[in-house]
């Protein structure tokens, strides 16, 4: 159970290392719902993404003769990030498994940072395997993506910053793979700005989260064939416990639309996010009846793209 | 003579139309140059660039009976966005003159605000003319991109937004182009922050502004061949006069590396920007050695990039 004094903790602990991003508005999402719309820029995170800031949550929660022994994770993208930097700030070795298919971008970052990557097969048991089998010879801590009641505390801060600055909003969207950053966003919103509905959103072609709370069983598999590579896991077992509970809904975005909408959203706002991040914005765009009127603050996960290899 | 009470009054006039833009920092720069870098984000503004500030200082001091003959003016860019966007917000109609072979993101941009665009032959003679034959016919009220002092007015408010967060800092940079903003950035410094040294950034290949500062003499011709496109113009009558007695520097930008370092900056900072805005980039690298240990702001003027044209 995360409480009210894990999250103000955790926004304590996470600060200095995590940013304060901008919480930025946009005529052209306003102009096209009718309402007012919030960007939370966490591509302006020192790793261009969220992730920071469970892993900082993560990192800084361990003691030092744990620490010493060095970091290991498996990751196809942000929080291999995450985990390379932390471990480059607090000067220890760091281990990260990715699938050799991942997004060379990120892997090229992930190696800036000074971590070791070992590459494995592309599926998720080669990747639990690998880390696993890594952490136990050499030691090293393991710090999961997203599975873990500190990850989510540390993702929590980022709607702590939202509410923070604004008590009044109607709604939080965020993007949900793994559910991290949904389950932290949906606590912060819980304990400190109650009448303000936690929605995720997912693609389609991803869709485990909305039939697991559609039928309040999480779902386990899911065969993600989408283009928004940061949600094709599925939902952890913690953050699926919190977002059954504590969420509004999950609002799914049409697959075909989210590449499309990557460059619109480009265009209008001159930011570059990844296809993870736009899936909020399509699935919004399809209830936009709801969103008339209304304040919102969406999180923009991260903009690590490659720009070699653009959908 | 632009008063501090000028200035004063210019930042609260603007004050709803033109956004207070985020700064934001970055590692990447941080570490590139061992100092702390704050990027001024003026492509966050609606119309995606700062010139929305000169453009609503001066339409803001038309008495109604001229304001309701409509707006006129001639850009290549980011300023007929804001005189376009300036009449739709004023409900007036607004002409704009833009050269043949603008950038069509620009043109479009103009348009969607519902301006009248006409376009005319690519040279400067061309354009003025055109406009004034429109202004004269029509009676529509001229708003010049640059060399009007309500102009230098609207454009400083960005550096006061800047001071209001920051009263230690050791430069401010600018591009450089027809110098509004970077003689209206000066005064702002002068009167509210006069340890904080100003500094023009230039293509070498657009350098009419070094010459004229090092000459103390304007130059007023240029054979402009940047992929700068918001730079080619030359230093207006006003600001130069302004320019010349209150910055600290001009630096200048190798051409060759604009394109580079514009896909480098996207790519670490997950902005979008336009290629005049990484001339003081470019320059302030040729000069690292004067930045270590210093606080630096950079305006970053705007996000108006041609995705179908990309250098």
């Amino acid at each position: 159970m995360i409480s009210k004094l894990d999250i103000q903790q955790a926004s304590s602990r996470v600060r200095g290392i995590s940013v304060k991003t901008p919480l930025i508005g946009n005529t052209f999402l306003n102009d096209l719902w009718d309402c007012e719309v919030l960007l939370k820029c966490e591509q302006f995170q020192s790793i261009g993404a969220f992730k920071i800031r469970g892993a900082a949550n993560f990192a800084l929660q361990l003691k030092p003769e744990e620490l010493s022994r060095g970091l290991v994770t498996h990751s196809s993208g942000n929080h291999a990030q995450a985990v390379s930097y932390m471990a480059y700030i607090m000067k220890v070795k760091a281990v990260i498994v990715m699938p050799k298919n991942s997004n060379q971008q990120k892997i090229k970052n992930a190696r800036k940072w000074g971590a070791e990557i070992v590459l494995c097969e592309p599926t998720i048991e080669s990747r639990i395997e690998t880390a696993n089998a890594i952490a136990k010879e050499s030691g090293c801590i393991m710090i999961p993506p997203f599975d873990h009641e500190w990850i989510v505390a540390g993702q929590s801060t980022a709607a702590m910053e939202i509410i923070a600055e604004h008590n009044d909003l109607d709604y939080i969207i965020t993007p949900l793979g793994g559910g991290g950053l949904l389950a932290g966003t949906s606590l912060s919103a819980r304990y400190f700005s109650p009448n303000t509905k936690v929605i995720g959103a997912e693609p389609e072609e991803a869709a485990d989260g909305y039939e697991g709370f559609s039928s309040d069983e999480r779902v386990t598999t899911v065969n993600a064939n989408t283009v928004a590579d940061g949600l094709r896991t599925t939902v952890g077992e913690i953050p699926f416990e919190i977002i059954k509970s504590n969420i509004h809904d999950i609002w799914l975005a049409q697959e075909d639309q989210i590449v499309e909408w990557m460059y619109r959203f480009w265009n209008e706002t001159k930011m570059i996010v990844e296809p993870s991040c736009v899936v909020p914005l399509v699935a919004m765009h399809a209830q936009k009846e709801k969103l008339k009127g209304k304040k919102i603050a969406v999180i923009i996960t991260g903009g690590n793209v490659d720009f070699n290899a653009l959908p």
